[in-house]
């Protein structure tokens, strides 16, 4: 049945427990969530002792199977006061599989708020279980964690590593979880909803997992799980967004950048616009192209986590050829680039970098920078400013407070009314106005804006799984799919990259059903995906209206309404019927 | 039936209409209450050009009915996100009244948010209407608001003003709506809410209002007001808090210092404490007897608005007999005072002045100081400290930014979880743990926390109107009574200080009513006060639904329900079910 591992940060003890039979055939984000559900008063402060942070590798992470090495982290989320879950692709996750932990649940806080610790978790072989060892982690606090992970390692061996940076530690509305990449890099990241802040608040600095003699996954039916796995892989293999020097593995994420733009979809300077005049210069080809210029060859992608067939996550270099940060994401290169202004892949790559090294989501540190641009902190295009300000929200200044804050508060506290956000959680990198389904994900969905939890991008845009007009109004229908299906994807372990491929090869979505039967010994259909993906919807949602939310909650911020945008001059015109009947299906 | 003066900040026009009849018998509260539910949608920002800013005297206001100058501004409130009414006494009120203006809707905003214009409101006798003159404002802006306003009377002369000061400038949550004093002091405050945010928002520095030649309000039966009048008068004669000479008259309302500190109910050093062991010196006897040494004489309080037999109103005198400041209130020594572990009625004195001064409301101001300083920003009990952090809150610094959001927001953004708010409105000076009548008001009424919205002190504590014990927690009835007939005194134009006569003298309460009979015309009875009320708190309770509010929203934050507060060692326990027993009678 696998282990569940709870923490407790008032006293640093732990117990090892046989997960519940209740929660068999759950795991990622479906796990996070039920025990969120089942577990944390959703009217207790989300950086008080009752709180619970649940990190869950998926069903299939530690297996083989290909780009599956995902952990989901949930919480009550201090940013939008409901449920949370951020999933991160790292060797952490499997190695977490390995020892047969299915869910880490970190609960309590010390009483002195100053106190972190690490705990030490590794495989005891003679007891045949895992083991904790607390230690102080006081003399990393406040630290760039490009500098602190490398002493991690020197200390520790051959270990992942999750924690947090500064960020956490100031208990930011906008501070995620980091985890160590393919090379050891502070570069992947649970980042939205400020999980960060969560583990911040119980006072745990990191968890360093070396899950050496770990015994593996089990499985019901390996034969199943094979045939499955191989027809995943073979679609990966074959879809031009996910094969090897296939578009994510060229250019990256920011392959759409150029796309969106075309659209009229990429929000640019405060979502003022739709179409940024720079983005050709900001644009997944541009970072190919420079880094050819800048190293003198080509370079593909690389995996950000073990397994990766579809390997997206790129490298950036200076001048010199030297390494500037991994990974420039689309997302990234939007919030901190076309949001703001700013047309230079060497000023996002800084502000990226030093995201990563305070433990920011870029997203949401991105809007907050461009809110901060409109209040007259900075002007929109001024890089030079944005690196200024972003290092004071490392330091934690009283400005540096207010923008990691995150852009609600942010607007708040320097009244900016054009503020991007929904249930407090800033719009990712597609305008709703140009690209109506998608705004439909960002009102109804339980986690606040967020594209990731059904990016209905890839029909609306990519033509992925059909195609339908960007600006169709009736996408109730749309949305809800892609929510149900995504929840499923989410507790798999899989990136949600393999829907590329399997919503075009029916044959890979047969192939992600029978891994999860191999593994659990369930026998699934394809009809399942939608219905198990509801019923974590319905628990998420639970959650949200015991925690006071209501319809009204599922709207777009005003702006919206009544602001024409460029280059189409569309409002954001779906009806609240539309939002509602999301749900009532 | 009265006039509804419009006035569109957009374009600066304005419209001059009949009240609509189904407006006929409404004022005050129930007034500005009813327009912000039919015509503000309950979405729109609450700064952007979508709310409405609505001024209204009282039903009696304007007559010579004792103690009835006040005037109600409601709106969207950018601090709680629903409904707001906010009220103060001032000669602005009845001036407004004797013009037969029944409301004034401000509308629109200008599309620069650096302008800020006047209105210069005057009756034009040729027209037999009022009539407004726009005049820039640009140069009062940034200013203290002690050396505006006497420019303003030199400029305008024997004119009332109302308006706001940096603190709405910037449109800060804890932003309210000052009126001139009956010396010209910019003392008097609509406070609570961020209600000057909206007026500042909407581009309105000041309104100037010169009522001169104004015809006065009409009586339907001046002779059954007179009756009514006079009831009400004697039983305020006769009252001990009323009286001349009696209670609130020598002591101000600070003589409730020592009371409520006996009580165990004095929220101290951010709601850490009931009891503060500095109390006895910053009590309303203290203030008696500071004044009496440094001016060498006994000295009574006086009239904060023309008409008012209870007189509440103080100075506090510098060493050199000078006067540093009016009014030193219960709530603002409280919240600058015991709660920021200040002991000082000069340190208060100087806190007080500087929030008049920036047009902050006092309330809000403490608590969120309170909260800064749990945050680290200064020790509790550091007066110079305070008094540096509420300088930077004038001058609009980041930290200032910080501290003018307002308690919920400081709280977030500097990672306090001691944030004692509920619907984002910080609490006044009662403790809820300790006084179960009044969190029961704070936690379910319309305004966010708020005492003037139902004062269950009285029998809670002062023995007015019968007596109860402050830790029985069945008190959904009598929160209920208190809601019900405080939105009516709010519709009156009454102080809500002639409860104390009314609650323990019925022929006062008899008065009252007759008096709003004799100007409208109406057969109310007692019975109807609770009716009337009921009806209001409705309209407001749909808005705030309609804002999407729950239940969850009637709710005390975490801290109080498990963390025991001194010296009586008690929680928040009062059941979920007897909140919402309040609404559901």
């Amino acid at each position: 049945m696998g282990t569940l591992l709870r923490i407790n940060m008032t006293d640093r003890t732990y117990t090892l427990e046989e997960l519940s039979e209740k929660y068999e055939f759950l795991a990622g984000r479906g796990l996070t969530s039920t025990i969120v559900h089942d577990e944390v008063d959703p009217l207790c402060h989300a950086l008080g002792p009752n709180n619970k942070l649940i990190l869950a590798p998926g069903m299939v992470t530690g297996t083989n199977a290909p780009t599956s090495a995902r952990i989901s982290v949930g919480a009550k989320s201090p940013l939008t006061g409901g449920i949370k879950e951020a999933n991160a692709g790292s060797g952490f996750a499997p190695s977490l599989a390995r020892m047969g932990i299915r869910a880490i649940v970190v609960e309590g806080q010390p009483e002195n708020k100053d106190e972190f610790w690490m705990a030490h978790l590794t495989w005891d072989g003679d007891a045949g279980q895992a083991k904790i060892e607390f230690l102080p982690g006081d003399k990393y606090v406040g630290k760039n964690l490009y500098k602190v992970f490398p002493k991690l390692f020197k200390r520790f061996g051959k270990v992942n590593i999750t924690g947090i940076g500064t960020a956490g530690e100031f208990r930011y509305g906008n501070s995620g979880l980091v985890f160590d990449d393919t090379k050891g890099r502070p570069a992947r990241y649970a980042g939205r909803g400020g999980l960060g802040a969560v583990m911040g608040s119980k006072g745990l600095k990191f968890i360093i997992l070396d899950s050496k003699g770990a015994p593996g996954v089990e499985y019901a039916d390996q034969e199943l799980f094979n045939k499955g796995r191989k027809k995943l892989t073979a679609a990966l293999m074959e879809h031009d967004l996910t094969k090897p020097k296939g578009a994510l593995n060229t250019y990256g994420t920011a392959v759409l950048i150029n796309i969106m733009n075309e659209a009229g979809g990429l929000p640019t300077r405060n979502f003022s616009d739709g179409r940024f005049e720079g983005a050709a210069k900001i644009a997944g080809e541009a970072i190919f192209e420079g880094n050819k210029e800048r190293l003198g060859k080509e370079l593909y992608n690389h995996a950000c986590s073990p397994g990766c067939i579809i390997q997206c996550s790129n490298t950036w270099h200076k001048e010199d050829g030297t390494e500037l940060v991994s990974c420039q994401e689309y997302e990234s290169i939007w919030s901190l680039g076309a949001n703001c202004g700013i047309d230079s892949l060497d000023v996002t790559g800084e502000l990226i970098r030093l995201c990563n090294a305070y433990g920011l989501d870029t997203i949401e540190m991105g809007t907050t920078l461009a809110v901060a641009m409109e209040g007259g902190l900075a002007d929109f295009g001024d890089g030079d400013q944005a690196i200024k300000l972003l290092r004071k929200v490392g330091k934690g200044t009283p400005v540096g407070r207010i923008l990691g804050a995150g852009t609600a508060k942010a607007a708040d506290v320097l009244g900016v009314t054009r503020a991007p956000v929904v249930k407090g959680q800033s719009m990712p990198a597609y305008e709703p106005r140009a690209v109506k389904g998608i705004g439909v994900v960002y009102a109804t969905g339980t986690m606040g804006a967020d594209h990731t939890q059904g990016y209905t991008i890839a029909p609306e845009i990519a033509g992925v799984g059909g195609k339908v007009d960007q600006f169709d109004r009736d996408k109730a229908d749309l949305a809800r799919a892609f929510l149900e299906t995504t929840a499923f994807i989410d507790s798999t372990g899989h990136c949600l990259f393999i829907a590329f491929a399997i919503l075009d090869i029916a044959s890979g979505f047969e192939g992600l059903v029978e891994e999860c039967n191999g593994v659990f010994g369930t026998d699934w259909t394809m009809d399942d995906v939608g219905r198990i993906g509801k019923e974590i919807l319905a628990k998420e949602r639970a959650f949200n209206e015991a925690a006071g939310m209501t319809s009204k909650d599922d709207r777009m911020p005003e702006f919206m309404r009544i602001e024409k945008l460029p280059p189409h001059d569309v409002i954001w015109d779906v009806p609240d019927d539309t939002l509602d009947a999301v749900w009532e299906s």
